[in-house]
């Protein structure tokens, strides 16, 4: 029985990313779903990517469970920024982004970036009408990330780590993570990157310019 | 129609709940369930706890999306480990551990702990039968996690902070943290610690064997 609801959650959740998905073709906006654990660093990944993306207009999307303090750090940078209190939902659902949509000026964007809450299981599962999931993962979560936690890595196109800036003070162990990577993905970059120093968000950068003139936005 | 078919999970599991209750008092056994994000340092918390509390016969369930890798590492401690593979699902429930519990001397220990799936969200819901839920955040999740994640630091007995040694590499605000943890829980303990280095583990010590006297094992 639990499973039947499940598949009537996904249904329902597809018809509106398919909404969702035809608005963002339609507005030749870019979108990108964030998943991390709590605390990987989404949101100063995306206030880095907001400062080097200047040529390009932004929104973002900002998943909790409860609390503006994501808005209120990105509305710093930008007026386009609306969040989502989940109340409790341990995931962004396709419903939740339709309704956020209508907050944002979505036509005049190039880009949106949807963090989604900090989670790094259940958000999986919902597509949001996005273009690309992208998983952040960090140095301090440690390197056995993708053994425990493996179907966000298969399911992303593009494979961050954070804190790198955190290497040297930790027991990470940087082929062990890669390999483990590149047993369940193949094919998706992966980014070393600290999003505090700013050192590797240049491969980051290109890798989001590089899909905004594939979109035809460049 | 969702949120019925919810309580009905929660219903199942509350029956399941009680029969563990029951066999952790029929067999006088301090069970701890620990919760936390991906990678917030509860394998560490267990194994330093296991060396530590060398007095006592201890017992672990391990919760898990994939993998055996957190029970080979107990399994260098102790015998009575049991590793549960949820196989995507975001939480243990009841019925897991009632099942995993067939397969550790249950009556012959003094003290279980069962080391939850690594999320914030989904496994504060569902009551395993444990005597106490602790929740375990770490200094690289940021000091936010209580505003954020608000559920769990209000449903736990103890609150542990994991990782200070990186609390000079980091911009975690102590007392934000402590006063947003406070707001939410004005009771229960809140104990700084680096299950690394060791520092601070002397008082969660102290804490699990007040409550193993208080149970009458001591």
């Amino acid at each position: 029985m639990e499973i039947e609801i499940v598949s009537d959650v996904f249904e329902y959740n597809k018809e509106h990313a398919e909404v969702n998905r035809q608005l963002f073709s339609d507005c030749k906006v870019l979108v990108i779903n964030i998943l991390s654990s709590p605390g990987s660093g989404k949101t100063s990944l995306i206030t880095q990517s907001i400062k080097r993306l200047s040529n390009f207009k932004i929104g973002v999307i900002e998943g909790d469970i409860s609390s503006t303090f994501d808005a209120e750090k990105i509305r710093q940078y930008i007026n386009d920024v609306v969040q989502i209190n989940t109340g409790g939902t341990c995931h962004l659902n396709a419903s939740m982004i339709e309704k956020a949509l209508k907050k944002i000026d979505v036509k005049n964007l190039d880009i949106i970036f949807i963090e989604n809450v900090g989670n790094l299981i259940c958000p999986i599962g919902f597509d949001l009408g996005e273009d690309y999931k992208i998983l952040l993962s960090s140095v301090s979560e440690g390197d056995d990330k993708p053994v425990k936690y493996p179907k966000g890595f298969i399911k992303s196109s593009a494979i961050l780590l954070n804190k790198i800036d955190l290497l040297a003070v930790s027991d990470f162990n940087y082929s062990f993570f890669e390999n483990n990577v590149r047993q369940l993905n193949p094919q998706s970059p992966i980014m070393k990157m600290s999003c505090k120093t700013g050192e590797g968000l240049d491969n980051w950068i290109s890798w989001i310019t590089e899909k905004i003139k594939k979109q035809g936005n460049g």
